[in-house]
């Protein structure tokens, strides 16, 4: 089911850019959660486009239906279907893709893999997928916090050549903080540093990426599991799951390769009666499974595919030719990725939780 | 089901470090393939401890035993089991221990997760659980060599801050370059410089990580699939569930978030009758799918945790106290991670490809 | 995910009998398939309330809606959404089992299981659920018709103590012999009869179960798989998993175990060209896997537990109390049960036919 | 994984009956229970060959290692690998059946599926395969009976046209009065029949099957899912997964189709403080979810399709020609279906338990 993310708590998305609708259905859920469409809102707007003066136009309410799952204000236990009908879809924008390749798009390879594609808007490969990701999380997120009092907190540390200075990264940011810009950015002055970078690449007809860090706090030790599915490999394969990121790393990452062993350790110690470690180069986990501390990761995000700019490519005959985009999109994509990695982030996290518990925690001998 | 991978060709794998043996079960291998034991053997003797001046002495031959799966030197279709014997245990090396957390290992998150933990050799999360990766990786590399003309070549580019020159990197290295030293690395002048390195960090009781580059020719276009199976996503998965790994990026990766989209994007042209990429900052995947082009991605290996010098700690009773391994163990697993970064590779590839041929080449309309 | 059913073909059902709409999500359906919203709709009106004299009356016109995985007229490759509005509700007329449990309903298994339930029409325990299965089936058997030449057909053999005679089975039932009647028993006599029994069950606010046997042509010897995913246990599961089925034999079945292994044995002889069977009390599969012959398969069903005559029971205090249902109903739920049988029967030999070809057509040695 | 079972507690069963071992992997098993070798081999011993003198004379001690997994006693939570070698392996018995399609057997169909075989004592189809399912059961049994009070009881209730009166079998049969006889049917009138009769027919070079009734108390209300999961529904899977089954019935089965509704529901009671049925034609499962009375369902097994008399078959060649099965065999297979049937029962159950405590136990609201 490459459509199906989790073990237990599961998340099944559908839907096309252009397509009348776009939904997940949600398996797995705990029963008796007090859940109200509202909730799920709150999310999807922070995901939504047209939510700001530096994303895509593109006009969607993206307004959620419950169709199953829920009575009365609390969730049963049975699938949980939610529905967001597309409204603003002009896909006479889209009619030179249906014979033109984009560059560093899914046009190509979709063609090549199932032989025709809905080519209007990118059809599946629309980041418009990402809603039914946004919803589920919405409903994960709720019950770590509630269940758990788990906090997950996305943000970005770096567009194009604009990064956060190192020191202003120490605390755990405050929802208030990531908000008070569209950008999503803590910190204040780089964040009104990567909205004139935004603008001035959108006048261009260009696009940036960057970087968005991720960090939780609440994690018991314990989660993830040995061998394959270890918590930072699931959290890997959710963040490499999202359209246009090409990296991902925990902790120390790329740049503790360059420490030597007995500076990259985490020495353990004993802290308000509990195992805890001094430094945090393991970014939260040890040998796949969670050790209490801080998780900590950051997702590389390439810059939009699409930009305004005329680009050499080639037709769905193989013959060469030329492609400037039209239709509406945003220059940069990680101010809306923010509540996306957080979502992903709380499924995975769940769906781990849930499982560590089915193993461990129900018959004790 | 924590200890598998792979949804058509699934490996298991099972068994500690000091247990009596370890192993793997493969299911759904497709039958009357020619195999022998050597061939698996050949793939165990890259990863094998004491090949090498440079490695941990541990003295295991590694010897494997084909007990299924397999009648009259082909595969049957029925599960493939694997079993390689524990030789050299030194369970008293590990007495320390039982009762001390090695800093930046994985004893303390096995006792938080499980409530108690086999302590020698760290257990399940030793390196030698990657030998029925390996193992069963060298069936996978045969399959898509035999079946697809695939070829899998991972190699070091980075040990600590030594690295190769990027201009050296411009073709696909062949394996006996990659294997004319015991670092694994194919640029002559960089791999003698970090055998030095491994040389002077041994002696000082200390250790080092780096980066292992993996390069794959010959994979078609259309493997991979949308949304949560992207191919990427996988790999990213498989590299992050290996001991010791901190980050994986592809193609651009990280510092391609510092480009702007008219510089990353890869514009396609028509070449020798396909759609080729001009260049290949997409690492060879777009939109999850491959796209023909050769897959490039990079995998960080933090310092290895185990150092001989002493660590501040706490044991299980939650007092702090110091510690110091004794014990072998390599002061950098790079050199012997290639094969095993191979296998996964082909596990992956292999995994999506007989997926995709299921839902795309079985019945045409 | 207890609400999804099979590996490669995979659906997924959501939706409660008095929520706003019940749908399946299919994932997994080879692209390129021509399809249109009216070929679904075709099986739906077979499974319809409403749809003769013999079976409840609520009036619901099952209308299908195709949200995702449809593009100009064939099938993408990406997840098929399908959406049925639920429309005839009367909640009112549950509003007694709100606080009482039906006998021999899934009322207090529910309340047991999850603490709270949708006692609406049985919430998500309703047969109407199993609206998504025959949406989803009737994709699954174009596609095992168009691209494989395979046929299912299930009919009624028994219904309460009528029971077509065993001569009259001798053939494979036409669609036209099993649509005759509204009962959907080929044999015209014994139709006449269920038909009668129906009417005089229904007089008296009782109900009656029977048997529906599924007879396959046309299955290639091969698919199955040895072990636990044989093609009879993924049959078997299939039936036992749809409302009111107590029982499932394939072949010789119960009635199989009174003879000896001489009478029993299926002898194989030369016949057209191929290796055939003499007899078929294997019901078409050996050791779990298809041998080419028919797929002979019954499955029980009880009586309808809904009845209009008082029954004991307790409620959710724990009190003894007494009940007596209003609400719509069908005395026999045979007739459109006959439908789901052959969904579930087609969804569980695609699901097969694909993996099979996976594991054992993909890559040739 | 077709060689795979359970989403939680989950077994991998690999090799083939005249390979060099069997055995399983278990994975999911919870941490710290403590388990000796004693304890597996115990139940396999009851499945073992040469037990009695009405089975087969193969002589294995089936003496089962324990690989992975155990630690100190106790279970670790990392995978269990139980390793059992094939002894007493007469590979020239199986000469003639290179060529030779067994008729009723899985050579002709693993010929079609595979494109080779191992024709050795049916290679993976032989019912030694079933040893790492009586071992996994073992390990089962034993949490569900410590953690949770559970009891499960197979036994025969007919062999042939040999069937205990219906009023024998009101109670829970002990283990003692099933282990009483080698035929493991709990009526020792019956039982001598039975014994009478397999002598009878292994003189004939016949055979005999027959029905096996499981019974199992202490059931929590609550376990299996709504929709595909239901409780039946696995239970039926894991029975016809079984060598030799034909059938599977739940509470009052295909004879239940016979009643009324009026006559068949289970009215609910208030007894001793819970909610009870004052009968069980439910056979303890509503709406797929236990309901807190006995487990109760049947399994129909073929007579065994090796007998010592000249059948017509075809090779593989395609030539029509006769075969007289030598090779060691059981004239019925029941009496050690027995512990097999109560192991895939006890699998299913605790795999359900632990997927029912992960959704709806961990986190409460």
């Amino acid at each position: 089911m490459p459509n199906s993310f989790g073990k237990i708590f599961t998340i099944s998305t559908w839907g096309e850019s252009h397509g009348p609708a776009v939904g997940v259905v949600i398996d797995g859920c705990p029963p008796n959660l007090p859940l109200a469409a509202e909730e799920i809102q709150a999310e999807l707007d922070r995901r939504r486009p047209g939510q700001s003066e530096i994303v895509t136009p593109r006009h969607e309410e993206d307004r959620v239906e419950i169709l199953s799952g829920v009575f009365e204000g609390h969730t049963t236990g049975t699938p949980i279907s939610l529905l967001v009908r597309n409204a603003d879809q002009r896909p006479e924008a889209y009619a030179e893709m249906r014979e033109k390749f984009r560059p560093s798009h899914a046009d190509y390879t979709y063609q090549a893999k199932f032989g025709l594609r809905d080519h209007r808007g990118g059809g599946r490969s629309s980041a418009r997928e990402t809603i039914g990701r946004v919803a589920a999380g919405a409903i994960a997120k709720k019950i770590l916090a509630l269940g758990g009092g788990v906090e997950v907190r996305a943000f970005l540390t770096q567009m194009h050549d604009i990064a956060v200075p190192t020191e202003a990264l120490a605390g755990f940011p405050t929802l208030a903080d990531v908000e008070a810009t569209p950008v999503r950015c803590p910190h204040a002055a780089t964040a009104a540093a990567m909205i004139e970078r935004i603008k001035a690449v959108r006048s261009a007809g260009d696009s940036v990426g960057g970087v968005i860090e991720c960090r939780v706090r609440g994690v018991p030790a314990g989660l993830g599991e040995p061998v394959f599915d270890r918590l930072e490999a699931d959290l890997a394969k959710a963040m490499l799951s999202l359209p246009a990121t090409k990296g991902f790393e925990i902790g120390s990452g790329f740049a503790g390769t360059r420490l030597k062993g007995s500076e990259h350790n985490d020495a353990f110690e004993a802290r308000d009666g509990a195992v805890r470690t001094a430094t945090n180069r393991s970014g939260g986990v040890q040998g796949g499974i969670s050790n209490g501390e801080e998780l900590v990761f950051r997702v590389a995000f390439k810059p939009t595919a699409t930009i305004l700019q005329p680009q050499k490519t080639v037709d769905v005959h193989g013959a060469e030719t030329e492609l400037a985009a039209r239709g509406r999109h945003d220059p940069c994509v990680l101010p809306r990725a923010v509540p996306i990695v957080e979502a992903m982030t709380a499924l995975v996290l769940l769906d781990h939780w849930l499982r560590h518990a089915a193993q461990n925690r129900v018959f004790k001998f």
